[in-house]
């Protein structure tokens, strides 16, 4: 157990690994996207997939945001619990486990909201919400050229939403069109990209107001297409999460936010002159999004991360200062979504003090 | 919350995605694993960085097993708090507070060992058992061509071994060889590379014990090696942890045991003909390892997770039965370790009937 981190230390004296978030570089990245949003009169309903955390979660909502974004039942529950009330699930859900979950937190906040795109999870939530007397407000989820979920014509959309109209229990409130092939990208292709998703759920949204659906949310975009998000005029709120801690690929995907978060670990081994080992492996810092990568330490690069042993190459005459065992070295993650999710708590620094502790509260909770 | 685990439900009715374990094979995979063992004239010390759990831990004590391994000292202290004695710290620790913790488990627990490849890990260590009191056990590191932590020479570990003769508050104990690149390859790489590694530990066990040093733990060996570590005839212990749950990596690499482990995901959504989208995305079936496999359903492929959809490929003319939203689909994982450290529990199931919840104490514990 580490029973070292509280209020007022020392960033240095931090056992690691841990991550660690520059607080000034943090509320920049906010200070920043609210005004992009602002200049372009969209909302911000930030993902809370990647930060998880009730504590960031109200930093911007105070700030300004109208909701969250959840990527599922576990991480809405610990959002509900912590008071927040204008909820998007954004993954559909199935089994009679999961509708039961879902009803229960539509009974217990108004401004809950999930998406579907089939009957059967339509059905499924409005025979348990007749039954509890509730009305779950849904949102239709389009594919916009992604590929994952989501259906994929706006026939398809429009014949969703006449079922939910003919279904007790269930509203029609929006749609959603999340272009997450569209994010991590250079310009060039975010360029194209978003566009062309923008023009599918626009279809969409055009073929059920002709039907006369009535449309509040219109929610998609993200950290990578922000600041293009409303010139296609259709979304009327940006799910962005990464924005706020960032990592390695959204910085060189050209994305304009500091990276706020980092992993600080210690050398535990230094078997010769090009070789150290950390101790932040792949079960600190996830390699999904690529290799992390040291900073603020010229000579050194973060290899490859094992389990639990990161791999350093050591290039000694690009050194400016020897690199020992109990060293520490800050390291940027490559993904924030999967990394925070590693870890219990985030640790707020600001000039070089601890001045928060952020429990992750939503990792840890498969379901 | 998922409020839905007891013991004898039917594991149809548990909510996904979740992991669980088929306990027949679990337990025929370390039969199988103590008779090669016994077989061999070789001691079984499991690595907890897999299960990381102490239940099954002391499944494998109750079996034969002489100890444990631990990957980090937050992992160690799950299991001493779980009453386990004999444990090997396989990593390096470096910094004022882990050598604290260090000696605090060497304190408590006569069995614990830790491995060293430094003078300033030995001197850290040293210095504050001379104070509480206790010797701690070390294991020197021996680098044997993995090209990560340790010692890359024999004259290193010697000078470790002298130096530790020499420090007040520490004593030798054995070496720790583990030749962690030569597991999940194919047999003919295995054949090659485990030999070629344990000439390396033998070298440093002849020139340690040429200088009086008694050897007592040499330690190292895999699931991918267990059924050769014995050849060598350097290693008295095998540090094997994947065996017991198995996954796709090491079953692809021709490892002798069986999958026990698997995550039962369900489709919530069908977007089309070849598509399908499931609960289990990479926050659940970790893909460092490889892709995840679908197993017991035709037509259906593990295409790649995101951070919470895992994307299936569905050919139509393959499926055996409709595959429906709602369905539920069993995945095998590809690597075991990484897979685990994700969830909070496994669940042991025997004739489809739900016989255990294992709680995966140990992960969570980043430090």
């Amino acid at each position: 157990m580490n029973r070292g981190i509280h209020i007022g230390m020392a960033e240095r004296e931090l056992e690691t690994p841990v991550l660690v978030v520059d607080i000034d570089a943090m509320e920049r990245n906010l200070a920043r996207m609210m005004e992009t949003l602002a200049d372009s009169g969209l909302n911000l309903r930030p993902h809370l997939k990647t930060a998880k955390s009730p504590a960031l979660a109200w930093k911007m909502i105070d700030a300004g945001a109208i909701g969250v974004c959840c990527a599922k039942l576990s991480e809405a529950e610990v959002m509900a619990n912590a008071g927040i009330g204008d909820i998007l699930l954004t993954s559909e859900v199935a089994g009679a486990g999961k509708f039961e979950r879902l009803v229960a937190l539509a009974r217990r906040l108004p401004g809950f909201k999930a998406v579907v795109d089939s009957e059967h999870a339509i059905d499924g939530i409005a025979a348990l919400a007749v039954q509890q007397g509730v009305t779950v407000n849904l949102l239709i989820e389009i594919d916009v050229n992604t590929g994952r979920s989501g259906v994929t014509s706006a026939a398809d959309a429009l014949r969703l939403a006449n079922h939910i109209r003919d279904t007790a229990g269930v509203q029609l409130v929006g749609l959603h069109g999340y272009a997450g092939h569209a994010q991590i990208r250079p310009a060039e292709d975010r360029e194209v990209l978003n566009p062309e998703a923008m023009e599918v759920l626009k279809e969409a949204v055009d073929v059920l107001e002709e039907h006369n659906h009535e449309l509040t949310y219109l929610s998609g975009g993200g950290t990578g297409s922000s600041a293009i998000d409303a010139e296609a005029g259709v979304l009327n709120e940006v799910q962005a999460g990464s924005f706020l801690l960032m990592d390695t690929a959204y910085r060189d995907a050209g994305a304009p936010f500091e990276n706020a978060l980092s992993c600080l670990t210690t050398v535990i081994s230094r078997p010769n002159e090009t070789r150290a080992v950390c101790d932040a492996g792949q079960k600190t810092l996830s390699r999904d999004g690529g290799t992390p990568e040291v900073t603020g330490r010229s000579g050194v690069t973060y290899l490859r991360g094992s389990d639990e042993h990161g791999n350093l190459e050591v290039d000694p005459a690009a050194l400016e200062a020897p690199l020992n065992v109990g060293d520490v070295v800050r390291v940027l993650p490559s993904h924030v979504c999967t990394t925070v999710n590693l870890h219990d708590v985030m640790v707020g620094v600001r000039d070089g003090i601890v001045e928060a502790i952020w429990p992750i509260e939503a990792r840890g909770h498969v379901w």
